[in-house]
């Protein structure tokens, strides 16, 4: 969710209107990273007001709490990160007893063999190509290895024909959309300086996200043909 | 800030039209108590819509960081726990220095002492009548000994001619009102219960506590008489 | 308790037959104080083969958990400890709501006006007369000032006709109880230097209890004469 | 360790008895995982009334402490877990020096390579083959991937002739010993779905237990074959 | 200690030879305060040069493991902040057991209850004048209400005929020294705006201390005269 | 740095003076590892003493902190642990944009694949040999697969031709170097059993190393050879 704050409900319309049809909650406590951009109350509101497939990422010291919450909101899915996550299993299980879809988030340098046992057990897995939660520090670029995880991620779920999905976090800009993609990204969670980018309506910004997704695909088909 | 969160910018008009001239806003971070409403991005947006006076409550296990970020965004006064602070007369300094109003909370059962050498530092002391965090527990109600505690801190006021203002939170109702200002509140945080009760407009129930004000007004003065 | 854990079933039966109606029970969990001598499953078995009174003393860092487990076995009193316990009011409704008497334990240093709001709330007050859980050390004595302390509170309890009562807890032994109960305390914790005392019988010790306890009283009355 | 805890001295009796060697011994401090089943005098009690092997698992967020109070008690083997060590080599170090066997527990979700530097100096690893201290939820199944983990790890082990023992833990049932056996499993934790398998004798239990476990080490073979 | 940490030892030796007999040092972890000035080596270095009498001031979140290398080191007298700590008593015994003086340390705002029944057990108390560990922070006074506080603390020991001493901490100036005495301090930490005050010698500045320290004295009997 | 905390100035221009360009600087806070040997105020009085390179080792349970606090100093570079780092590429950046040099140090049970995507981002990386922060332990000596994880970097580091400095890091000997630089070490942190080493000057210890130095590089030659 990047949108005004002020505002919501009009914001989340217009969002909807421009053929969005997933909205990404973050929730974070403040201890994971120093930021705590909205609270459970907003949440909830989001969830009353709209019927859009909300996807909740959890970034927090205390997932046993915050989960449940986003659980009890009517979140359509769930991510928490595996980092500080002592019993990960578990917390999946929870999520799926719901009925959400469960999710697992990496942050950059964590390594992927953290999914080694239950990556079979996710509907998703959401890499973090920036630091989560410094997001306000305008010099914080993606990390120069995004698109080399994407594609280790990518090639690993393709040998084993998972239907996991793969979502990228973090600066996800209208000119690095193609490149995720090839790479292997297949949900991509869009702020400020795509979806929201300034200069352009949401509509605008929604056709020529859809055309940078197809370049991506293309792509990403030249490279498996 | 009891109010529609999907739709901020319209409520803080209404209350500002009915007469209201401060917002209290919770900020609570999960950890001090089971409840995180809203979160510092709102708080923001609410600084940038409205030029009301903004009461910031801070509710946190980390006081340094939530305290800041409240002096951040520009609030006009900041309250804090004491409980679990350790550097209390620190973070008071922090807070006056920056120019905005400065205030100590206190849960019900903190005894009054606590503020022995720190009350004469400080703007405003908020006396908690319920537990705060476990407000959505419906039949959580005020602690029995509200008024006596309340009483307790008057006096100690007026027997040094203080002018700390004596502040009160959680369920302040219209039918409190009276007695919560005759024994001696002078400040009164005000939301489902009265400001925002259901079946009146905003303005009507700003009228009916005027006068529930005024009444206990006039009951001190009696008392002190 | 102060018992043969591994025959508790006897070990309970024999305590009941020697005219004992209460059983206390310590929760610890190592990080209150580094001890954690029986566990939550023990201390349901002990509900399950005893009618008699159980009176719980939680000594623990998360108070919320253990509190309500206690609750959840069904002990008939649940006492937890002031320091550290953000929200005393909240924790004693809890408590109170579930049909169980409520008790604050206090340690030895800690000063009696953290009772200043919530005394008249409470069942009972704990007084610590050494420091919970470093039973263990031998050279571990009563702290010098346990019957001015015992006093002190009492003298607090009965100018206010108040009838919470006044438990001690703390190498309560055969030789101090007359001066413990003359100070006031009207509970007594017993452990291996009175009931549990080699030498003798738990009849036998029970005998002399009740003796050194009317000596108490009859000094407390003279005093009061 | 799942037995009368009211009268542990006969129910050991009686698993040795019936011709067990080895009491496993959870040890959880409340803070891993929402559960303390028993506690450190308990366990203390176990020590002096049994002379069989006792296998401490600690599941506990201090282990300095508790692997420390599982030697002092004369623990024949500790196990603790990675997750959340900071010194993993330290403490293994710490159990050897003091004449225990000692032993790494996995929870499901984490990766053998935790393994990579220290296998060779631990004499045993657990691999839960549940959350563990969740267990009171019936719901709670064996994770689907475990059967898959203890092949791994049996591969990992037999690879470098590895003489560590491969212990699971978690609903160990007469049903799955067979499976688990012929997976890899040297060392099974028995429980109220197995050795204390209602409707049977404990003797009962454990000789359909010792045909299980034959039958799972010849479809090993075979497998090896 | 203000002194140059890069030559203790003389540093040492030249405040020895001006005539001071106890060195004050402080040990702060970083976490009671965002501060760490020295190491625990280091201490043990300044315990080794010298045979001064050495008085450690303890400001950790950890005091058990704090105190306990304070009386290993061999510190002649120990100092631990009341805030935070659980078992007040029992440290103060740990550190009357090993020889030493023991010392309890109030924060600016703690209220001197905190004292109601372990001040007969301790040899000193500590008043901090400002908050422990900002320092550094040039803008940081001492609290308005110091002299106030040090009164009040006199009063209650002169009230009981009390040995106890009262400390003070905190930017004690040259200057301030006589109104500091006067209002009953005994012992005065001294740093960098009195013993070790720029454009003057230590032996210089000790003899302008002395000199203030007797105003203040005579000030006092006045007072009480 | 293992020198004489009492006089570090001369002991600094006596290691300058043996021809070592390079302080390696440990800063532990006491909660990593129970041991804080110096303070910030100490290393930022080294710093001020010397201009040689200085090589800060942080190993904290707050790295935001520490390490933010190295740079402040101005140390030349900066290690930190990959153990509880939950944002370990955030760190890395932080340090980087400051101009010092970026260095991560891993545990001796940590898996090399904690530096799966972060080993081309690093200046350096830092081999434990020895659990840190227990050195005074006298019977702590190099884990036995010492030699065996730094092959297996180097062999990481040479497949990649990457220029990342391999630097080892515990109870380095005069006797253990050879085989030390063979395995591929290239950076020797060098303590009280090799440049420190009694019985000889520093002088001496400094030439016999060099020849050490050389003797493991001549193998690690032939081995490649």
């Amino acid at each position: 969710m990047t949108g005004d704050l002020a505002n919501l409900e009009s914001t989340i319309q217009a969002v909807e209107a421009a053929g969005v049809t997933t909205l990404h909650v973050d929730i974070l406590d403040g201890r994971f990273s120093p930021s705590m951009p909205i609270g459970l109350e907003t949440a909830k509101r989001i969830r009353e007001v709209t019927s859009m497939t909300l996807d909740a990422h959890v970034m927090s010291t205390d997932n046993d709490y915050f989960v449940q919450e986003m659980l009890n909101i009517g979140m359509d899915s769930v991510t928490f990160h595996v980092e500080g996550t002592r019993h990960v299993d578990r917390l999946l299980r929870v999520i799926q007893r719901s009925g959400a879809k469960s999710s697992l988030a990496l942050n950059p340098a964590t390594p992927l063999n953290v999914l080694d046992w239950v990556l079979p057990e996710v509907d998703k897995v959401c890499l973090m190509l920036i630091n989560p939660g410094y997001a306000t520090d305008a010099s914080e670029a993606q990390v120069p290895y995004a698109l080399k995880k994407i594609s280790a991620l990518r090639a690993l779920l393709d040998s084993t024909r998972s239907e996991v999905v793969l979502q990228v976090d973090g600066r996800v800009s209208l000119e690095s959309v193609p490149s995720l993609v090839a790479a292997g990204a297949r949900d991509l969670v869009l702020g400020s300086t795509s979806l929201f980018r300034k200069g352009a309506t949401l509509a605008e910004n929604k056709l020529l996200l859809d055309v940078a997704v197809r370049e991506g695909l293309d792509r990403a088909v030249q490279v498996a043909a």
